[in-house]
């Protein structure tokens, strides 16, 4: 297997409901300060790695859209055309959205949460159509067919609308090859990078939703002509292929960080 | 007539040469704090007149692509697709690129400067290609035809290829009519907007280089189904159809500033 294409994922920065502890899902929440800095931060590994992109992918939430544009100008490349797509959304949190984490943790039990939050096919209760945070009232959505719009989600469901969007547009770019290495960048969510992992490394249903990825530190793919992924030494597990830039100590602390959002002090 | 579309354009804000009182071009230098300020009050301008943006085009210069980005999150509307293209650059200054436009005119005389700057088909001496500020050198340029790389522009030249973009990529999409009226943003320079205005007013050559378009105040046309414009009452001389978003005062105070530039002290 030669290398032919390179394709490098970010998760956006900490959000405004990040630091307040709250289900997020589709609600369009600014990136915290902290999380300005982060996207800006991954866009300097990008730079450091020499690494240039040829292409970016990102979907209609504020938090993506702004690290990947902060990322870019972190890595001097600005002018790369950028394609946005709901599909690249977060988990649509269903009758979660807006709730505090920890709340919902004292009022349904932890156990309960921790389905929500991490099984692979249980999906939150839906969301009512009435409620301020469904999507049917944001323009954004209002070209789309309502059927394609989620009342909630599991990360079964993420992976079934992310990944039409991959075969039609995302892997299209890494297959061309406009340059001898193309390079493609998707600044995304949890979930929806998750979507596309589990296929390229091939991890099973139960443990991916279990894969803690950080903030700030991009994701690091090498492909075949085939988009089969060249084993790296410095993938850690259970990732296989996938390596993660910057500082090995900061990488695990926030993914742990991720894990404790539940936890009740 | 009746109304089919929108365009709208908003001239980058404030660079940080600019400030500096250097020749630009095609430098891709960044906007100054005033810029990113101004870049946010346009889009700001564009929610209070309620305007929804179907497609968004920008160049491949930071501070034109940042005050896109910064408008559409100013308007709340980030998801906007967002194209980008050489050819909505700024004029490119050949030989007077990098220089102090105060020392140009002690240098070179008032006259011959502003025959650089203001007439219509007369360019500045050509860039050298060993100078640092050649765009042969930038990586963003490396797929393009090295006989698109200008050396020097005089206005007709950026017009010259402005225009295929306009006809290939811009009023395509205003014709198309995604929505009721398509509205379309275009965030760029001085010189490439100059370049679509003088064909949609029918300005003629020797008044459109003296025509200054203030930073920071979008300039909205409405456009039949032909795309030729619907006059308006809100036009200021020489326009007749566009109209500006913002405060009158600041919008004349905004023109003359670009106008002194080159005044010695």
């Amino acid at each position: 297997m030669s290398k032919h294409a390179t394709l490098v994922f970010s998760r956006h920065g900490e959000s405004e409901w990040n630091v307040a502890n709250i289900f997020t899902g589709w609600v369009d929440v600014d990136l915290s300060e902290k999380g300005l800095g982060e996207a800006k931060g991954a866009g300097e590994l990008l730079k450091g790695e020499g690494l240039q992109i040829d292409v970016a992918f990102t979907s209609y939430l504020k938090r993506a859209i702004k690290t990947c544009n902060l990322a870019l100008e972190g890595a001097d490349q600005l002018y790369v055309p950028i394609n946005k797509s709901w599909r690249l959304n977060e988990r649509m949190y269903g009758g979660l959205t807006g709730l505090d984490k920890k709340e919902t943790v004292v009022k349904h039990g932890a156990e309960q949460v921790q389905i929500w939050r991490r099984s692979f096919d249980i999906p939150p209760p839906a969301l009512e159509k009435e409620s301020k945070y469904h999507p049917c009232h944001e323009a954004k959505y209002a070209a789309l067919d309502p059927k394609d719009l989620p009342d909630t989600e599991c990360l079964k469901d993420t992976i079934a609308r992310v990944m039409p969007y991959w075969e039609s547009a995302i892997a299209p770019e890494l297959k061309a090859g406009k340059t001898v290495f193309v390079t493609v960048f998707v600044a995304a969510h949890g979930n929806s990078i998750r979507a596309i992992v589990k296929m390229i490394e091939g991890i099973s249903d139960d443990v991916i939703p279990g894969l803690e990825i950080p903030t700030g530190t991009p994701l690091v793919y090498e492909l075949d002509a085939d988009l089969k992924p060249i084993a790296s030494p410095l993938a850690v597990e259970p990732l296989k292929f996938g390596r993660y830039l910057g500082d090995a100590e900061k990488i695990k602390a926030a993914a742990e960080a991720v894990k404790n959002q539940t936890k009740v002090g």
